[in-house]
C-alpha cells in the first residue's frame, strides 16, 4: 500500500539547465530551469517550460531561439543564483563574471565557461497552464575539449552536470555508474513460466 | 572555442522512467523512456515522448492515461530490460516477476515494487517528429513509506532514482548533495561593478 503525496511535481529527477537568451535590445540573459528535457530524436529537440512572468519567456517569444547551458558542479552557486535573480533588477552575467558568447547558429548567447551548450531554434510553443513549453530543435551541441572522451563524446564524469531534487530542494551531482544501457537488461532471467 | 558535436540529443541528464499502460484488452505493459520531464507546475504535468511504433504509444492513445514509475537502483536491470523488450513478444511483468497494480485514479497500472509512482491523465498530445509527446496531468504521486523522510516527502537517498547518460549509454545513481536550491545562490558576490 503506497502513501498518497498529492497532485504535485515532486518527481525525480530533473536537470539543472541554464537558458540563454537575448532581449529586444540584444542584452544577454540567463535563467535556470528545471522543467526541461529531451522530447524528440528526429528532429533532435529539447524543451524548456517557463512562466510568462520571466524575462526569458519574453526573450524567447521575441527571438525564437535559446541555448541550454550545462553548468558543471563547480558552478552550482551561479546556477542557483540564475534561478533566484531577475534580469529586471540585475545583469546576471555581470554579477557572476561569466561570459555571454554569441552563438553562430541561433539568435541567443551561450555561457562560455560552462562545458556543454545546446543551441536551439524554437519550432513549437505549447500552452499548458502556468508554464508555457518552448520546444527547440537542436542545431548543434558544443563542448569544451576538456570534457570529451576518446570518442569525442562528453564524459559525464568530466562534464559533472547537476541534478535538482525538488522534494528536498537540493542539488546533486551524478553518482556512480550502474551499468550500460541496452545491455544489462539482457541479464534479466524469466522469473516464472506462463 | 568549443567543439561542435553536431545536431543530436546527447544532453545531460535524462531520467529513467518506466511508463505503465493498459492495452485494448486490459493487459498491463511497461516500457522505459528517457524522453520525459516536468513541463508545468499548475496544473502539475509531466510528459513522455514516444515513437508511434511502440505498444505504449497505442495504449496511451487508447486509454488517455499512463503512470510513470521510478525504479530504484536495485531495479536497473529490469528498467533496462523494459526498454529492450517489446510487449509484442513478451509479457514484461511476467518475465521480471514484478507486479502490475491497478491505479485507483487513472486507467493505467503502476509497478508495485518501485518506490515512487506518478499517476497521469493525458491532457495534450503534441506531434513533434519521430516522437509524439504525451502531456499528462499528475493526479497523484504515491510512495512507499520506506522512502519517505520526516516531512513525509521522498528522500532521494532512499528512492535512489536512476539517471541515463545517453552520450556514453550508461546508467548512474544520484551523487552527493551540492547544496540547497534558492539558497546557495545568495552566496554569489558581484564580481565587478558596472
Amino acid at each position: 500500500m503506497k502513501n498518497s503525496l498529492g497532485a504535485n511535481t515532486i518527481v525525480p529527477t530533473t536537470p539543472v539547465w541554464v537558458v540563454g537568451t537575448y532581449n529586444q535590445e540584444g542584452k544577454p540573459n540567463v535563467m535556470t530551469a528545471a522543467w526541461g528535457g529531451v522530447c524528440c530524436s528526429q528532429p533532435p529537440c529539447i524543451y524548456v517550460s517557463l512562466r510568462k512572468a520571466t524575462c526569458t519567456y519574453s526573450n524567447i517569444v521575441g527571438r525564437k531561439a535559446f541555448t541550454v547551458n550545462i553548468p558543471s558542479e563547480a558552478y552550482v552557486k551561479e546556477a542557483d543564483y540564475f534561478g533566484i535573480a531577475s534580469a529586471k533588477n540585475v545583469d546576471k552575467f555581470s554579477v557572476t563574471g561569466l561570459t555571454p558568447e554569441k552563438s553562430n547558429l541561433v539568435d541567443a548567447p551561450y555561457v562560455k565557461e560552462f562545458p556543454l551548450v545546446i543551441e536551439c531554434k524554437v519550432i513549437k510553443i505549447v500552452e499548458i497552464g502556468l508554464h508555457t513549453q518552448f520546444i527547440g530543435e537542436i542545431m548543434d551541441v558544443k563542448a569544451d575539449s576538456t570534457v570529451l572522451n576518446e570518442k569525442n563524446l562528453p564524459d559525464i564524469e568530466k562534464v559533472k552536470p547537476i541534478i535538482w531534487n525538488i522534494a528536498e530542494m537540493s542539488y546533486h551531482g551524478v553518482g556512480k555508474g550502474l551499468g550500460q544501457s541496452f545491455s544489462i537488461g539482457k541479464e534479466v532471467k524469466p522469473k516464472k513460466q506462463k
